[in-house]
């Protein structure tokens, strides 16, 4: 087993969609991507910052699920990150209504010295500067998977292709890899973006599942056909918190093992969007996990002859 | 092996896309499924009608790749239906730009005696009285698959659900899946219709793959990733033609090896979409179909260790 960073935010949220919605509840990148890994037994540490008012029972909690928080600093003097938002009826889109960056504008990562030879490294979706300089603090990673959005495409085009040719793996939703690189093939446009430095390129297709690529190779992971989607927030973050998890947990960074990172990580997103914000994946068996990486092998393995 | 009947269009189709157009060419629902069929080796007999105007070169072909034409009827004063399209740059529109009906009009669909034995029924997307009339002439099917789409809910939706009650398998697509219950999530969609009769609903959601239900089980099959989609035309049918051909084939209607249907006709569709019309499916190896089915096993098999 080896160590993953994790950098990202840990936010408040409030989040409406059609079946309610929720006050100021615990959000943010890292705070999904380390429940998500946490739940496979992954060693990460939270590199993040929260203000003042972060009630320490949050932060007692993600030591209890054994996330390392020594790079988690407290501003006390400052407001943690607050974004609320609204969904529409199909839950594809969403209306941001606020976003407060609060004690985020001034962040500097600190990777913890303990953590400095971990192996995998998550970036959550962050400014590509932040993003880099906690690159440049470890010592020899050997897996650096990204996450980013449009909005840095659109501000801090630049910054972002810097920190793109310096990781292994990117992920990134199906719109932004066609914003990105220009091309509506999927297939075109992964191809277009491992010549800017990942070798491997995750594509997210939300209900439709996602795409690893690889040189000529393709996975796909299904997503979970669900009867309805009660909060899609953090789904994302969730799938790469999985899919960094498993890669740490066991070391094996081929492409063979990817495919199962990927299914696990899509696993850990069908459990997320089951309920508001981060409840589902803080009440959550390991036997309620292994009974869904059950449903996606019935969902996805068949035993054609070829003869 | 079983005997399949294929009821459906045999048709002139004239095309546009993005990258080019195409005079009158071979097209139909019955051709496409046919000549799918028929690459599996299944017995396969076309039940459909033509006009004087139909050359006989196509005919031939039939024969050729192993169909039997007996209940292909020709009527020499008749002109054959007419088709003609233009997609939109995303290929996942179109506009129909013309459709004459011609010999269509009056078809009664005639079952050769000898296929009147046959154990599998493929009802392509027509009139619901003639799909009923084909299922009437069979003496003891043991595998009736409907496709069917939005014309016909919106026209014809009491003669529609009178078929719908009598088929094993339903293919319909996504958005019609949703037209057809009024429910958005694929999930209770599927089950609304099983309600309705068919113990199989496959839905359709074109580079999205398609998704196979029965009881509470769901299986999952991606399209292949694609660079670049040519023609679009004829993929559904020629999904349903590879399904109904490997099990005709086989002779084994259980679900695991539905399965392997259903990834036989997404391989075949793969194909289809490469190049106008029919040109790639005349064109196709063994050795070639053998190979995507291979890919298509790259793509979505993994081996994730549950302990």
């Amino acid at each position: 087993m080896s160590k993953l960073v994790i950098v990202g935010t840990v936010a408040f949220d409030a989040i409406e969609t059609p079946f309610g919605k929720t006050d100021k509840i615990l959000g943010g990148a890292a705070t999904f991507i380390g429940l998500s890994a946490a739940q496979c037994g992954a060693d990460g540490a939270i590199v993040s910052v929260v203000g003042g008012d972060f009630p320490k029972q949050y932060i007692d909690m993600f030591v209890e699920k054994g996330l390392d928080v020594t790079g988690l600093e407290i501003v006390e003097a400052g407001k943690t990150f607050f974004w609320s938002g609204k969904y529409h009826n199909d839950m594809n889109s969403r209306d941001t209504i606020t976003t407060e960056l609060n004690v985020l504008e001034s962040f500097n990562p600190v990777v913890p010295d303990s953590y400095k030879d971990a192996e995998v490294v998550m970036l959550g979706n962050l400014h590509p500067m932040v993003q880099l300089g906690v690159i440049e603090q470890m010592e020899d990673p050997k897996l650096i998977v990204l996450d980013t959005m449009n909005f840095w495409m659109d501000n801090t085009l630049a910054e972002l292709m810097n920190v793109i040719a310096k990781v292994d793996v990117i992920t990134i939703n199906d719109e932004e890899a066609r914003q990105l690189t220009g091309e509506y093939s999927l297939v075109v446009a992964a191809r277009k973006i491992m010549a800017m430095g990942p070798d491997y390129v995750v594509i997210k297709k939300g209900e439709h599942g996602a795409l690893l690529f690889h040189d000529n190779d393709i996975f796909y992971a299904p997503a979970l056909p669900l009867e309805a989607v009660f909060d899609p927030t953090g789904a994302g973050d969730t799938f790469a918190g999985g899919f960094t998890g498993y890669m740490a947990k066991t070391g094996d960074y081929s492409f063979e093992n990817m495919k199962n990172a990927i299914i696990y990580g899509s696993a850990m997103a069908s459990f997320c969007v089951e309920k508001f914000g981060t409840e589902r994946l803080l009440n959550l068996s390991p036997k309620e996990v292994h009974q869904r990486l059950k449903q996606f092998q019935n969902l996805t393995q068949f035993d054609i002859e070829l003869t």
